[in-house]
């Protein structure tokens, strides 16, 4: 099915048909996996994991303990989380970070029969907390908006703190004044990884949100983790998972730490000194997208992109900008609708007002796949002669 | 992981540890698989399935078209359901047939800002139905009790009817007087497969749910599937399954449907002469399980067991009685607390009130592997002397 879905994105460019930049589809990562070979390829026998139940033991019953395991030796390698023993942090696995954010608003929200909290994040926010948090009227917890202007501290809050941002790419800390006693921080940190950011420090919140999507780029496997401090937080973030989807499917969770535990090798050079790492692999990648994109923007006078400071990474040993999963780019007459301007040079993008900001403004995938990246390069410099 | 499972079981047989039949962990089909051997064994490669979309022309765009093949087979070859052409008949796949409960609720509840619906189902009834809809207190919807004392037919109503009922094993209609137009029925049929009751009929309902876990024994592949025949019912469903989880892993969808096209492929001899269906061997297993039960009821004046009609199986083309999953058994002293004096006995049982019944009902898992069934009969059969 890969075979033929390449083939048919070979066929969609050849003739006019729209690119869609507008999903972050990370096929980027592909031609690693295929450069790893055999060393990944993952293998279940029919009689094998037929239970509901994972780990009986573990608070986390449905978490296979092999996951558990390779996603602490990978941040332990990365150094992007402090990781602590059993008993000080739990590790619980999801459908996707998608699934455990709505275990999280669950977990967080009043047990008594108080009003529903109001869910906020910073302009611009990822473009499906709102729908998440309104989708079924909960009583329990509601969007709440922009949280520059959420004002309202007496009532309790859940502030998401989406960092390396998406859709901008920038690194966050809270925004709600003070935060304190009301305030509790959900933070997605889907892209704290070298390939996209410099990794500054271990981080050690009280709830942090990681997905394979945008580690490993396996975002058909549908596997996220939450870490989490507080046992009465994890525990009712469980109870979310059990009620929602009993658990999470096992061939995944398996396949998924077979990944990660590729990359903790690929990074320890355990196979040959001259095969680069998959952090190494996605970073210069990357790089070479930004450069190559900024090119492009420099010649435009309507374009303009995010700009990152130079980090110091733990992780590479040297000095680095960002270089995000998306490119989060502006039109400087601030009148302008770009996503329809792209859309009419047959290149799809997330407009801005997605994400509680301007049209001028919209959101572009850097993970496509190679031939997607330069077509759209391609068709990005052509912009400027129609819309000056 | 399977291997120090089962060690795991044998070590707590020999000692004293509480029996657990209270969760339906479908084990007893383990053997059965290992029988099948290489033929069941599943591999993907690392660079496979990496993208969300398993087919963007479909409108369920996140279910592999393999799975969507075996299941129709299947469907086919069983005779359990009227199989139709494309437009008219929706497959959705599921993180297990709980998203789907969960996702059917969310499409048949009103679109305007009414009261939300009642969801309504007949006792007893499947004990994580009003933890379903009460979990986030919806706006949307809400658990309304008891079907059989449901009145309040001017408001919409949301009926799911469980057929073979979990936990009662009996085959069941909707019981809200008429239905008719302000009433939506969700036909969750997991047990309507030739293991556990006759086939009588090609069910051609508006909206039917099915599970791997019932169907193969695959309960940690969190595979589910919807049939739909509304189209916009089966859009709203989809949109919720997006943004619950964005979907449902690659892996286990193909893995799922390996494991269907193997039963199909049992079912029509292809291998040997002498190779026993799936449905064969579950059928046997679980008709010699209840006839020793019976046995040992039978010797007890306290206990009593569910009745099943013969009826003739369009399947298996000969006549059977119904041989269910679970044993809805009930203590004929009324005041007695069934569950509370097998708990007493080392048998862990779910107790009649989470069926939104009497105490003195319980239900007992019969898909357990075989050790712990033969455990339970002998835990079973010493009770009289304690509670006559």
């Amino acid at each position: 099915s890969t075979e033929n879905g390449t083939r048919s994105v070979v066929n969609n460019l050849s003739s006019e048909i729209p690119l869609n930049l507008d999903h972050g589809d990370p096929r980027m990562f592909e031609s690693y996996w295929k450069k790893v070979g055999d060393r990944c390829k993952f293998t279940i026998e029919g009689h094998e994991s037929l239970s509901y139940f994972a780990n009986p033991k573990n608070l986390c019953w449905f978490l296979e303990p092999k996951l558990e395991e390779e996603i602490k030796k990978l941040h332990k390698m990365v150094g992007n989380v402090k990781v602590e023993e059993e008993e000080d942090q739990f590790i619980i696995v999801g459908n996707g970070s998608s699934q455990l954010i709505q275990a999280a608003f669950y977990a967080l929200s009043p047990l008594d029969d108080s009003n529903p909290i109001n869910v906020v994040s910073a302009a611009p926010y990822y473009s499906c907390y709102p729908e998440m948090a309104d989708l079924l009227k909960s009583g329990l917890y509601k969007w709440g908006g922009d949280a520059h202007s959420f004002n309202d501290k007496e009532e309790p809050f859940i502030e998401m703190v989406t960092s390396p941002n998406n859709p901008s790419g920038v690194i966050r800390e809270p925004v709600v004044n003070g935060g304190g006693a009301k305030g509790k921080v959900i933070y997605d940190l889907a892209y704290y990884w070298p390939q996209y950011t410099p990794i500054t420090a271990k981080l050690d919140h009280d709830l942090m949100l990681f997905t394979v999507s945008k580690c490993t780029g396996h975002a058909g496997s549908r596997i996220g983790w939450a870490i989490v401090k507080d046992k009465e937080v994890a525990k009712r973030m469980i109870k979310f998972m059990e009620i929602s989807t009993i658990g999470v499917a096992k061939e995944s969770q398996l396949r998924a730490a077979k990944l990660l535990g590729v990359i903790s090798d690929s990074c320890s050079n355990v196979w040959s000194p001259n095969f680069e790492s998959f952090f190494e692999y996605g970073h210069l990648v990357l790089k070479e997208r930004w450069e190559k994109l900024r090119e492009v923007v420099k010649k435009n006078p309507l374009l303009s992109l995010q700009k990152y400071p130079l980090q110091y990474c733990h992780f590479f040993g040297d000095f680095s900008e960002s270089h995000p999963a998306f490119a989060w780019m502006n039109c400087k007459n601030g009148s302008k609708d770009l996503e329809k301007i792209l859309r009419g040079n047959k290149i799809l993008v997330r407009s801005g007002r997605r994400f509680g900001t301007d049209p001028n403004y919209v959101r572009i995938s850097m993970v496509c796949k190679e031939e997607e990246f330069n077509l759209f390069l391609q068709r990005l410099s052509t912009i400027k002669e129609i819309s000056d």
